[in-house]
């Protein structure tokens, strides 16, 4: 039998404006990245969004955004990793100040689109970034999105981290992902293979036709796209076939 | 021996933007209400004065305010019970993480101006902020700034609140108090001497020369007050004298 | 022959946040009123509303609200007369900015949501307001929702007004209108009969059953009602028999 | 007689939040570059800022920045030149709405902090943003605060540019600035004798020694500089002597 997790970005409403389907994809995933307030969501959606997660048995996480509503946190900015740190922070007990009220915990964190690729492209942004995670909580887990963020938190002192794979998106042969501009329906049966190839191998097919290493123990679905839910229950009806469990960060890590 | 907590607003600066003098006062009062980066504060601010806080054993507790920076939070809106319950739950989950670099815990609530404004003239909304804050942390106190508030958190049910005098600014006989504009320097010997006579006695003259009683166990001073520090100064004086002991809003509940 | 305008809110997504059907809706009006970045819209769905809006020849007004995206301008605000003036100033200018370039004029103004009742309630305030524009720019027009507001508009020296009717919300027979939480489809040809019953006649029958007037110049369309452009064509199908022609605002008032 | 502008950037305080001494510097100044609203300032604070700026004669441009108030517009981002095109038409056509009350005409932009270092880097950055100016208005003047974006902006089809110096900041032999984080006291004398020698010869000594080219038609002077008006007074006073006659950009261009 093997363990995987299943995340997804959720709580990406803001005010009177809808983002994704968090009720539709919820009953489907293990670990729901909540935003922060800063990219996306408010107050009022990250209490539905807490509840929603809490209905479902579903762990939390955070997922934290640069102070960029307008960019949707997807404009890098040159902000210092001190800055960074303390966005995380503020995003983060804001998510633990809801969690309370079911009894959750905050299981981790998973930065968003910009501040994610800073924290790639900056050792030191991510260093800042880990380590005020772990003055928070030290049990705090880091989904990372790629290897050298991955790496990067392997190095930090007793912080944990587990890597993600993707499967609605492609790789390429070095295991960078090709992000579309408009979220595309996906055949599901396809989809829930490259889940069950990871889950059980490690491995996926990059657009070149190669097989590639995804050492991921958990996997990300985009909530946004089309025909989510019909690609998760697809996945769930792998899962007996081919021995997998469902499981949560902590379980996994 | 009389105990009393002395608490004052702090890290209202905002970016660039600075105001009042936290280093200044830091070192003379018992609670810290800290703005949750609403009507003012930022993640960077709100963790600089935690530190601070921290360096003088000073409590913390979040002073959450509306949604208005513009407006510094001054002007009441036709928000619902559960907008401002959400908007104290985030901002004082916000200053948790925070909080927890220094092993600190956020030991009180103190809405801001027009929010504060608003628990007082509507019961209903009073009570989803207090039930709110009680979800998150049942030892948290409410800091309440009039007797109508102080009333409705006393009929909470496991809410603990402490009632608060201002020294700093005139009553009426009403005991309702005189905001001024600007806010202007005060003599020192006599917002001393307004401090003992509350802290002793639970008294204070009103502005028409009738005592008026103000049974409170924290005052308020305003760290805006151009000569806020020369006032902290003179009531510290007074202190063995008068045999009044400092102490937080936990000693003193 | 009778003339009368069709007005639709507009340009009300922000960032990546999605609302309203501009382009479909765009081909059957004459106003537009294109949300000035407070309450909604941002700079680039602002240009792109008013690029829409000259392909399709529409004349554009701004629709300016309170600075409280989260709140969708929909809550109101104890903000001043003067600070509503400057609101409105800020985002009015900042329309004419990009009407520049297309060498169009910004014809109107019509406060949205919570900006709109303040108005209402306050002569004060709609006053300070209706100067303010004045002072922009002595041939916009007021476009007015409601009889209150339209008098107080007619006592402002210089300034011409529109009243604007509805017709797909229901009227109560004080000519209150019955505003529902969710937009709900709505009969096209029904909705078409009370276009052609105003514009032919200024009247409308009301909930209860009574014909009310309803002396406007001006219909105003929901762009999220769900079969907004149905209703239009209907709308559109009935103008040549019953002699209606579709006017901008300048040439109602 | 040689003639050459003045500027200061002005109108950068936010709600309850000061900053600059724009009434003690406006009396001095012939160009004020005012704040749009996203960096800095609001709707009260621009439209105060050109009414002080009318009253004393002083024209007026946009200082248009990033959105991004607590970094006060400091931080680059990686915003496509479209989005800053639209950035600064927003707050230049907010700017052309305050000045319509006065009868003012907004003569100039000039981009602040992280969005000017964004132009100069790019010049398709620049480009879109000198070309959106000329949309709003033909006679707009480009005020450059180095070489290279006064290089681009020559290459502008129907873009006047002015170029600016500096006094109370040293120059590099390469003609780059020494930005200090924190504003300084300078030498008013030695601060206006560096004018004269602009405005003279065009050319300063650099901080090697070095005497280098700095062919300004404008100087701009720090308004938060603590001794901003006496600088000022200093650089009035010798004028006569040295026979420079003060005027707007439209006058040096």
């Amino acid at each position: 039998m093997v363990w995987i997790d299943i995340n997804c970005d959720m709580g990406e409403s803001f005010g009177n404006w809808r983002m994704g389907n968090d009720e539709g994809v919820m009953p489907y995933i293990t670990s729901a990245n909540i935003a922060g307030g800063y990219h996306a969501g408010d107050p009022h959606v990250m209490r539905e969004t807490v509840e929603l997660a809490a209905e479902h048995g579903v762990e939390i996480g955070v997922h934290p955004g640069l102070p960029d509503k307008m960019g949707f946190g997807r404009r890098t900015m040159d902000a210092s990793p001190e800055e960074l740190r303390d966005y995380v922070v503020y995003q983060l007990g804001a998510l633990m100040g809801f969690a309370r009220r079911h009894g959750a915990t905050v299981q981790h964190v998973k930065p968003h689109g910009a501040m994610y690729s800073m924290l790639s492209d900056s050792d030191e942004h991510a260093r800042a970034v880990m380590e005020g995670m772990l003055e928070v909580d030290p049990d705090l887990i880091y989904l990372a999105t790629d290897m050298n963020i991955y790496e990067v938190a392997q190095d930090v002192e007793g912080l944990q981290a587990v890597f993600e794979g993707y499967i609605d998106l492609d790789y390429r042969a070095d295991r960078s992902l090709i992000v579309e501009k408009e979220v595309d329906e996906r055949d599901p049966e396809l989809v829930a293979d490259r889940f069950v190839s990871i889950a059980t191998e490690g491995v996926v097919e990059a657009e070149n036709g190669e097989q590639i290493d995804v050492p991921a123990d958990s996997i990300c679905i985009h909530g946004d796209n089309p025909n989510a839910v019909e690609i998760l229950e697809a996945i769930h009806d792998r899962l007996d076939e081919h021995d997998i469990q469902l499981a949560s960060l902590p379980e996994v890590v």
